[in-house]
């Protein structure tokens, strides 16, 4: 777990607070749940292996000197996500929401995780959701939304990479894979990224042995007749993306750079992409077509990748999913999906429901603080010794009247380390102050301020 | 613990931005830290009764089948406050901050109460502190930006009650009270808000009984003494307040309303207040001369009230310590004080400290929500079924660009029902879009919208 220095939490707080703006135009608003939720909740969540990695918070009221199985000690649970609790609220409080809810969360959330590089132990989460809307007019609305928040961010663009799990399921239906076979085939595919069509079908052929896993050569031809139509898959490592790229953004020719992440194809493959499935397949691309038409009317800009292959990993999904794509980034950015059985199983009755998360703690890396600087001017008080506090301070108050922002600082021997130091932490303008100095008069202009260069300079 | 909806939660990040950017102008500048602590610094942390409240996390790898006693079976805590996590905070980072560092903290906090009224189990702390200043200016500026936090929020004027550690030393040393005893007598002497002189002084002659507790009479007569000496003390029921308060905003009239709270005393009792003092109190009052008339040039707003009766719990101040009064509120809204020797403790080297605590949760009560919305237009699209998604989302997207936060919403029978909750929700507007609307032109203007009514009024 990790602490924030003050530069790195003014920027968290920057990005938050504009990434809430931006969700906050397209009519979502923000709620907050508590850190704790019941522990039996949350380990009958879906949550897959997140739910190994809940920090359980022991029960109150144990007898010091008396020892207790570790399954009976705990009732809480820190939360590892914010989609259970978003069911949670839900159920609770549906009678006070809106018929179509659109909630935002940006909150921290908890995993045990073995300590390494990307992974944290408290993270943030950055949701939004659309609770009781069956069409594509959510889907269509998150990735608009989830788009325009990091294009404000000033990151530059993203690929929305989009799949269905009901093309999946009827591509596997189309091969003839057994049901039972269905949630190992897809974990295989899912590896295309990592291992590229040979190594899945060699996963494949090795489940498949006793014909355990349906038409397995159909399968993988077929993923090679897609990954063929790509322009720039194959340099990338990263099947599917690229396949089915259209959007006004995407400017036609490849920018792939192998291995970084997003490769720009060629632009219109998004419908040929859908062409190219099968049978059942084919016909369950529908509401795909439908959020890339009305993508072009509703937000041009986004640059949309058809990816039959995107499996994502919550065993929770039920329609549309996809994932947001930086070429500084390896793996994503963002996601989300349909998922319209979930919230129904806490608030009793079938409630549609469509999710996109930001990756913050990814996003966060990717920003220039500059870019998110306030307008206020950062002015430092540099004091002698002996000046009298009520002198000072009312310096301090009549600059911040100024629009300034204003930190009193006693003069240190080394000015050049301590305007170095006020420098780097973004300080401007240096009044220097006397130890015999008087209060301002009323209406007594400002004097002069010294002016700082930026950190690493030294003064004149 | 609590849930907040978008309202509250709309409300509640208001008050946290304000407070931040308040304190952001006197210099302080924000850090976080984790959730989760060691468990042994959070219950060797001087927390009095909050270390029994602290919630424990269970050790990861505890084998499930095998007993444990609970002492064995934690070994993280959530913290209970952020002044601990600012210690270590700043023993593990002192090298990368400033000589006299300044930090703000907004972050939630956890203590496993009994549900009662007014004290949440997952609650907001708001602190202010400054580290490696010894001398009144940290009080000085802590008070000016905290009143100037409270004032920035419209929540109307607050009286600072203060008093110092040292003047309570002694104050029982002036009158013999031995060291054993001091702490059970300054637990009585607390309760003066609540039980008068009289309780004080019933209190004080049951442990006083064979001359444990001092010169108990003489203690009492100058506790009497002090609260005859307040023009409004005596029907507040507060003993104490107004006491000795002085400050422009003062006004000179008694404003007590019996119980409430803050009854403003005459203006200019500061300095007569602490003449009060007998003997080596009277000495120990310099630092208080010193804030009081510093206050005056530098915020001279301020109301700020001597009581040489002040408490506040805490084991570790050490000097100077304040509460923020507020008319519309029993207890404080605020306090806090010097703790000279914590930081020490984990940082290895004595490091003199201050800080002021805000009560977020008090204040986010007191705050009109109208006084801190944003200024965007606040549209709600209500469309008819069959609408394309791309036609309804591009304007949608066109409304936004005009600086409006717009929210799409299904027309649903029960028209009055959707308008009545768009209003409560804070929609002004509505543009209605028929199910062959067409997509906006570019360069089309913009059509008229329909003005919603305020919440509870029914649409023409």
């Amino acid at each position: 777990m990790r602490d924030f220095l003050p530069q790195d939490k003014a920027r968290r707080e920057a990005v938050a607070a504009s990434i809430r703006r931006s969700f906050t135009a397209y009519g979502y608003r923000e709620i907050e749940t508590p850190a704790l939720e019941d522990l039996g909740r949350l380990e009958a969540s879906e949550g897959g292996d997140n739910e190994k990695l809940i920090y359980k918070v022991q029960r109150r009221g144990l007898a010091p000197d008396v020892p207790v199985l570790p399954g009976d000690a705990a009732d809480l649970g820190l939360r590892y996500d914010l989609t259970v609790p978003l069911a949670r609220f839900y159920a609770t409080h549906r009678a006070e929401l809106p018929d179509v809810f659109r909630s935002i969360q940006i909150a921290p959330a908890w995993r045990a995780e073995r300590p390494q590089k990307g992974r944290y132990r408290q993270f943030t989460q950055c949701d939004i959701d659309v609770l009781g809307e069956a069409s594509v007019v959510a889907e269509v609305e998150l990735i608009a939304a989830g788009t325009a928040a990091i294009s404000e961010l000033g990151v530059g663009d993203v690929v929305v990479r989009i799949n269905d799990r009901r093309i999946l399921n009827a591509l596997l239906g189309d091969f003839g894979v057994p049901e039972a076979a269905r949630s190992a085939v897809l974990v295989s595919i899912d590896k295309l990224d990592k291992i590229g069509v040979a190594g899945v079908a060699e996963e494949l052929a090795r489940l498949g042995q006793g014909g355990a896993a349906g038409d397995v050569a159909g399968l993988v031809g077929w993923l090679e007749k897609l990954a063929g139509s790509g322009e720039s898959v194959a340099g990338t490592g990263r099947a599917g993306v690229g396949v089915g790229e259209s959007g006004a953004g995407a400017g036609g020719s490849g920018a792939g750079d192998g291995g970084s992440g997003v490769g720009a194809g060629a632009s219109g493959h998004f419908e040929g992409t859908l062409d190219l499935l099968p049978g059942a397949a084919g016909e369950a691309a529908a509401p795909l077509r439908a959020i890339h038409a009305a993508l072009r009317l509703a937000a041009p800009g986004v640059r949309l990748a058809a990816d039959p292959t995107l499996v994502r990993g919550q065993g929770y999904y039920t329609g549309p999913i996809f994932e947001l794509l930086h070429p500084d980034v390896s793996g994503s950015i963002g996601g989300g999906g349909r998922y319209d059985g979930m919230i129904g199983r806490f608030a009793g009755a079938d409630v549609p429901a469509c999710g996109l998360s930001i990756g913050f703690e990814r996003i966060v890396d990717l920003v220039d603080p500059a870019a998110l600087a306030g307008g206020r001017r950062q002015v430092a008080i540099v004091y002698e010794a002996g000046v009298d506090p009520g002198v000072l301070l009312a310096w301090q108050r009549r600059l911040i009247a100024e629009d300034a922002d204003v930190r009193v600082v006693p003069r240190i021997r080394n000015q050049a380390r301590l305007l170095d130091g006020l420098a780097g932490e973004g300080f401007t303008e240096v009044l220097d102050l006397p130890g015999a100095a008087a209060a301002p008069a009323p209406g007594e202009p400002l004097p002069a301020l010294r002016t700082l260069r930026p950190a690493g300079g030294r003064q004149p």
